[in-house]
């Protein structure tokens, strides 16, 4: 028990310091239980409320009521949480929001609140002492939207160093409602991969997130659209724009073998649409937790897997995910099957948990491994 | 009337595309005169307040009253408001808190609301067609700290591609109860340098932007302490960590003329202390709104100043600004009247404004201008 909580301890520590506010953000306090102890200062508030965002259970429940404590103060403890990083938000009087002192993420489209709850189990994606890559955000101007975007791009160790070394690229996507900043935030990508890198067990490549919302120029954003129907230019920004951007300014492997694109959720179906739409471009793609309902052999992505030899010709690599939570946990089978029949060459992988970051942690450390080899 | 407007549009446009989550925050709605107007929905709320943090005035009121409206729905506008971005918080029966649909920036010891007020006047600090610089998320081990840290650093246009060319250093640091975030997202100071770069205004440069708070390994990090007492070791970990660091990953040039330093408010004592307390490493230093206080010519900073040929034989640059309307104003007229008084070499700049970002962008402006020429 001494050892569990000491761990914990540990790993709690690890993961605020790297974010870099660990002078004033207040860490929720969470027990080796991984109940979490909220409290919260509203002296004149009539009631006040936890609502868990992820999923109904990845907090213990969907919803908890806060108890009035002395001096305007409420407190709550939760029931044991799932390891990994939930979105939370309080509701106070009716009233919506982050929690003040929590980092905020960007998800459910806007900066939310979110809890760590540690997975003394792993440590892949926690920061280690060994070589860090870096993150660009690259600011670049879209012929397509018409506006100055921001991309990031994780640039291994040895990248600034080795002058003349040229690098595979991943483009990697979020999800709906999320931002270009996930990966990084929630998603500790280039943690993950400075531990592969330094165990050997990842070759070094770029990753290239970009923003997944994107529309054509003088066309209306669609503010009150909802979040999915805000990405009509995504591809096209993605060919026109991005990959020739990239390419010019980072020392890239530009040929197809050396090209692979992934996303989750929302940017599962784009990674596939862009990528299998566009097979002179990508020559590898990832789908986590995302892009397989519906699919058919005959008529999908403009009839691809119509030729199976074809397929597994153009195809290096076809990855895909999902945690065992998850509402396309039988889509998912069901794709594996459909393709196994077909003998298109593919993988699936699963592991357990909900529509939720520990899930694309786990996949993004798993899809790394396999790809350009 | 009518063009005034319609610039007023093009600037609000141009400064939240530019931060990429155009299609879901809503910028507060603001009118030609600057006054801001907000929505919040807490159908059960007794009272809905907005607290203005920058200072009393920014917001044309320390205070407002939001008046409820039907179903839930509380609204506000303000005053007008002062051209700039500027601090605030809800206030909801009490809880203080961020807007829920706004930008949040790392100030006041954790993530506020900011509401940026275009200045029809200026637009040096927008993102333009220009060419773009990048800014890296760098990570490294600290040893001073003992913990992994994240620095910023600012490349300039061209620094990929100029693949043997070295550049001068400048460090700047962000104010007390801010994070390493501060100059890239409420200064813009790549927009700034972008736009300085390309009218040929400025030297290419690096900048490296830390954290200003930093305590020595296994001393706690004062959770309790006042925000400016969370430093000790700052100067440590730039002198052992972060110069060697940058001087070894990125193409530096490395002598003590090419290396400057600058801060504002609690970063600007930072800048001064480190800069003066170590000038076989730095030539120029750069003070914005703070450090001025209390100077004296004989024992200040170890008596750097008490020999005025000395002190100006070594100082390639000192500069200081200030806001006309800070706290600071008088004694940064002193302080120009005693260096002036003993022949000691320097810049001081004034402009329009309170504590507030909108005068420390004014002020890297004008001193990158000043730097390494």
């Amino acid at each position: 028990m001494k050892y569990k909580s000491l761990l914990t301890a540990i790993v709690i520590t690890i993961v605020f310091c790297s974010v870099g506010f660990s002078q004033f953000l207040a860490p929720q306090n969470i027990d080796e239980q991984g109940r979490v102890t909220f409290e919260v200062k509203a002296p004149d508030a009539k009631y006040v409320k936890l609502i868990a965002k992820t999923d109904p259970n990845a907090m213990g429940a969907a919803e908890y009521d806060f108890v009035k404590a002395d001096e305007g103060k409420w407190t709550l403890t939760t029931k044991p949480c799932r390891p990994g990083l939930h979105y939370y938000a309080f509701n106070i009087d009716g009233f919506e929001c982050s929690d003040p002192w929590s980092q905020v993420y960007f998800g459910w489209a806007r900066w939310s609140s979110m809890v760590e709850v540690p997975d003394p189990k792993v440590d892949f994606y926690l920061p280690k002492e060994v070589p860090h890559g870096d993150i660009r955000f690259h600011w670049y101007h879209s012929k397509v939207t018409g506006k100055v975007r921001k991309c990031l791009v994780y640039t291994p160790p040895g990248y600034d160093t080795a002058a003349s070394k040229r690098y595979p690229v991943l483009y990697l996507q979020h999800g709906s409602g999320e931002s270009q900043l996930g990966w990084m935030m929630q998603g500790k990508v280039n943690f993950i991969m400075d531990n592969l890198l330094a165990a050997g067990k990842a070759k070094p490549m770029l990753i290239v997130m970009d923003n997944g919302y994107a529309t054509k120029a003088g066309q209306d954003d669609n503010r009150g659209a909802s979040w999915g129907r805000r990405n009509s230019a995504f591809t096209e920004l993605v060919i026109e724009d991005l990959i020739p951007n990239i390419d010019k300014n980072f020392r890239t492997l530009s040929d197809r073998n050396n090209r692979a694109i992934a996303g989750l959720s929302m940017g599962a179906g784009q990674a596939m649409r862009t990528g299998f739409g566009n097979l002179d471009k990508f020559a590898s793609i990832g789908a986590f937790s995302g892009g397989s309902r519906n699919f058919d052999i005959e008529t999908s992505f403009n009839g691809v897997f119509k030729d199976p030899a074809e397929a597994n010709k153009k195809i290096d690599l076809f990855w895909f995910g999902m945690g065992d939570l998850e509402g396309g946990y039988q889509g998912s089978k069901d794709l594996d099957k459909t393709l196994t029949e077909h003998g298109i060459e593919h993988v699936r992988y699963e592991c357990h948990g909900s529509h939720e970051w520990q899930v694309w942690r786990r996949h993004i450390h798993e899809f790394a491994q396999r790809l350009f080899k």
